[in-house]
């Protein structure tokens, strides 16, 4: 079952396969698993590639890449139809001749006849294995995976679902490809950063820069700018990864010791999750009256495991009836300073408060366009009220983007400011 | 400025550079857009590429490609660092020698001045322009794309950032790429349905495959599960692009035809802007009363345009109590039935729309997990209650997967629901 050579391994490719991925519509995103899972063992991955059903590009593709890596990964194209082609080229390319393995007919056979089907006769391509391959089992699909070793090379192909996929790679990280590796592991951190600009969050943290290149263990930095948040992606790789991992939590905590409480995350947690964390660890029941946002703050509230721990609820006021009735917002008041006001944003939060024992009101309003916007107030202009107890703060922001960009932006606002209050307590 | 030779175009390939989209973290979005801009002239993508900032791997890539195809598009890496090596290696694989322009200098030096800043010398770089190119305007930033013409082939270099991207590549088809396309446009249509798996759906449309497939335009079907939904794509090539047109409409007639109410967009509408547009058509009002879906509903029913018009209020009753102080709903009747029940549902939906001179009313109550499930209610089991005047429908559902997708198709079949009450009207 394949020609074990010395050989290790340091560099990838991965072919994603299927005329499907090539239209506007698709995007690989199996290409990022596979990712994540070889770089953990120290495996790079230098190029991916997206290729349509087609076997004479696919072959020249299959040979271009493995020119230039040690392990290549494709994925799709192992269904039993004609469109389904990477099987037979890979083969083609590597000069083995496909036999029917008589076992994995019966046991594609035997996986139709539990849902009370005969297996189309079709489905036997599914049991085609190059001369040499070892067979990957395919716990959530018909499709078996083959490794390929080939010239100290390793041609590995997987099926396309991705739940039929993931748990194949992860076998063949954990058992085939782990302790051939040339390559040192990556580790990597995630540190999430709000109030700052992507070149403000650069700025603060360039003297690290030096520090971190001339390091035991080297870090390298990335600052990414997303939708309400700047992310700072460190990493390092080290054969040492109990040096490599204390190297980075360190400079973690340099970041830390530069942007201060603009830091909101450094294990992964999204915003919702810290502050739904800051909130279940004091018990605190929060409420949200929101309009502009129209629902968006509870709704990513509640995208939490546990949240019911301290969400009560909310109340959506999109018209200013709405705000009065349901909130006890006073016409006069909203007359006075207009519907996207301090003022009213601090009325809605006091609004939700009142009508329950909860420590926690919230109260945002704007204009998320792209009507509704005047030269005073512009599209994106959103006033926000955060009440803990007799602790009050609001503040008036602007968004730039679209409608939905708008809504995130003041969503992630609000949240922020609550953090922000909670923490300084 | 580049010799244009009378060589049409078919196929085109995409690379995008950049070290960062070979990590787990990024995904290359970009060649998405691209694909549909050409596609729309009838040029075909057969191949993407995503490479790092390597010199070597982007020289053997850009060689490789353009071995295969008649247009070449690369993003990224047209910054002012030593990283961004793509105006180099582009214009060294195409043996051109690289000059500075210097009213392209001049240009960004403007762009800094009017920001009140010098231009550091390293922007130079983005000014060097390979012999015989044609420089494509860039509005948005620094970094001018390129226009490259060799052997009948043309390399297009655009910088990577989406809003610097998308206007040149739109410029490039329309002044560049059009009337010089020997393929056959690609017009496609969306239908989107629910109510029913992806392999019923190809069940009812497959005696369609063959009419089209023989037709005067033939017509490809793709069928897509996507959560909530099943997406079925129809395409059509062809030079005459009104027939192309008309054969498509006809075709989504007959999805139609045999789908009935259970379509509910055939123009790329999502859920939430049909629902919107049926309410806004009769001028009524919407209350949502949302408990598992946190306020997802009606955050997805603002994230259309014009909302306001027909969204009043929403009331997120998360705990029992909330249920009972916010919309009435009584005790007796969650101790009875269990706060996850119809008639806990059809409560709700009744306490929101007693609140208000409001038209429709929806109740949502269920279980998003992970916790929370019994024998007897599993994790996914959702009740929706719509009531519209003295209409009244309830139903029971169970979703799978993880917390976020069982809100997400909770909501999705109480718009559904709603949808199909309003038509039925």
């Amino acid at each position: 079952v394949g020609v074990v050579t010395a050989r290790t391994f340091g560099a990838a490719g991965i072919i994603a396969v299927g005329s499907e991925l090539l239209t506007p519509a698709r995007r690989d995103t199996n290409s990022l698993f596979i990712t994540e899972q070889l770089n953990a063992i120290g495996i790079d991955v230098v190029v991916k590639l997206i290729i349509g059903d087609d076997r004479a590009e696919l072959a020249h593709a299959i040979k271009s890449v493995l020119a230039r890596v040690d392990v290549l990964v494709l994925c799709g194209g192992l269904g039993p139809t004609e469109d389904d082609v990477t099987r037979e080229v890979a083969a083609g390319v590597l000069g083995r001749e496909l036999r029917e393995q008589t076992d994995i007919t019966g046991a594609i056979r035997s996986r139709f006849a539990e849902r009370g089907m005969s297996m189309p006769e079709i489905n036997r391509r599914q049991a085609m294995v190059p001369d040499g391959a070892a067979v990957l089992p395919n716990p959530n699909g018909t499709a078996p995976g083959l490794w390929i070793e080939t010239d100290g090379r390793v041609v590995v192909l997987l099926p396309g679902p991705p739940r039929e996929l993931e748990p194949m790679m992860r076998a063949v990280v954990a058992t085939r490809l782990t302790g051939r590796v040339t390559g040192q592991p990556i580790l990597r951190r995630l540190i999430r950063v709000t109030g700052r600009s992507e070149s403000h969050v650069e700025d603060a943290i360039r003297p690290l820069y030096a520090v971190w290149r001339d390091g035991e263990v080297p870090i390298a930095a990335t600052i990414l700018a997303a939708l309400g948040q700047i992310e700072l992606h460190l990493s390092a790789r080290a054969h040492d990864g109990v040096t490599a991992s204390a190297m980075l939590d360190r400079a973690v905590a340099q970041v830390c010791a530069l942007l201060g409480e603009d830091v909101y995350s450094t294990d992964g947690r999204t915003m919702e999750e810290v502050v739904g964390g800051l909130l279940a660890d004091r018990a605190w029941h929060i409420g949200v009256a929101e309009s502009c946002t129209g629902g968006l703050i509870t709704s990513r509230l509640t995208d939490v495991t546990g949240s019911s721990r301290y969400v009560d609820y909310g109340i959506i006021s999109y018209s200013n009836s709405a705000k009065t009735e349901l909130l006890d917002v006073s016409p006069a008041l909203i007359a006075e300073h207009g519907a996207v006001s301090e003022p009213v944003a601090l009325a809605m939060a006091k609004g939700v408060l009142a009508r329950s024992p909860t420590n926690v009101g919230i109260g945002v309003t704007g204009i998320a366009g792209p009507g509704g916007g005047t030269p005073d107030k512009p599209v994106g202009t959103v006033a926000i009220a955060v009440v803990i107890g007799d602790r009050i703060r609001s503040r008036t922001a602007r968004f730039m983007g679209e409608r939905t960009q708008v809504k995130f932006q003041a969503s992630q606002a609000a949240l922020d400011m609550l953090r922000r209050m909670i923490v300084a307590l």
